[in-house]
């Protein structure tokens, strides 16, 4: 594993389909593949793959191809999903509200720890059995509990802010929904999910198409 | 505007960060900015701004730096925000509903023409004034109605079959929050929401952050 050195940002983006793909293949019982069978299900050329993958060990067999359940469980350690993480929902409007209620969340090995809120109405409310919480308490909490993940789902004006506070609070890792560039020191990294740029990047594209 | 030819993705990706930075000045009351001050704000070297722009026209001017205003409708216009879009939401569970409450949405340009679901215990309840429709009727629904945008929030299970419908009923854009690869035709334009791609991304970069 000590090929992992600078890794391009590209690469990285392709691993957690690479992690969605194996896992589909290890649900539907198949036990090895080929890089060509990969590629023709996953849309990388075989050589793409044999590339990406080899900046993280030598995994194939010539002749052979990858054993799935193998390269699965090297997929999830690169990915780091053979730890657990804790996560805070900051933020329970709609978005904060699909984020909590989704399955696939807690499959993958996150734990949610705390939602929390400052509109008075929602505080108490259970979703999966985790109370919404007064965003005020969010400092005391973070004090007392060890969080890998804070999810950010408030409004724009308060994101940065808020951000912040998870910094503060020991916070390394920000899932950011405010459509806002946070600002944050270089140990802390932020995952973007803007929305209404991917919106906009679909109409661009379906106007160009149609010319 | 006769340059716009070729455009990279990284360019286009690019684009909706524009639109947003150039709202905020023209909220701010901004009339005019320099590349380098654009810069700052947006975090493009200001030479990158001048090429990106310069993809689509002559927009600056030496010593003045660009018309605020001026520049935010070219970008509009770049984007196809001077025109109108009739979008249906497909899935009315968490997602769906979250992206039906999405105020942004209409200041955009989206006018929300239909929410369709399987589920009978949805059916009939308003979001947004909108009323969510047995999925039954969105074939019909298509028929009737010029639909630009169809936005997928079905289970993986269910989400090349709608996708395969609306494009049957003339839809050319999808946007697809399923964690699935759509098939589709090369006229028509899938841009993915991957959530669990984009935290799986946060989780590799947050341990390898601390390596």
């Amino acid at each position: 594993m000590d090929k992992k050195k600078n890794i391009s940002m590209a690469v990285i983006k392709r691993l957690p389909k690479y992690h969605r793909y194996l896992l589909e293949l290890l649900k539907n019982d198949v036990d090895r593949i080929s890089s060509k069978e990969l590629s023709e299900k996953i849309g990388f050329t075989a050589s793409q793959i044999r590339q990406d993958l080899n900046c993280f060990g030598d995994f194939g067999q010539q002749g052979y191809g990858y054993n799935v359940r193998q390269l699965y469980g090297e997929i999830r350690a690169i990915l780091g999903l053979d730890k657990h993480y804790n996560a805070v929902i900051v933020g329970a409007g709609n978005i904060g509200q699909a984020i909590a209620n989704y399955s696939n969340f807690k499959n993958l090995g996150f734990e949610l720890s705390g939602i929390f809120d400052a509109n008075p109405k929602l505080l108490g409310m259970k979703i999966r059995d985790v109370e919404i919480q007064d965003i005020d308490n969010l400092g005391a909490f973070l004090h007392k509990n060890h969080i890998d993940i804070g999810i950010l789902c408030v409004p724009k004006v308060n994101a940065q802010k808020i951000c912040d506070e998870l910094i503060v609070g020991g916070v390394k890792g920000i899932w950011n929904f405010a459509p806002i560039d946070l600002v944050a020191p270089e140990d802390v990294i932020i995952e973007n999910v803007h929305l209404s740029e991917s919106l906009l990047t679909l109409v661009y594209l379906l106007n160009e198409s149609q010319k």
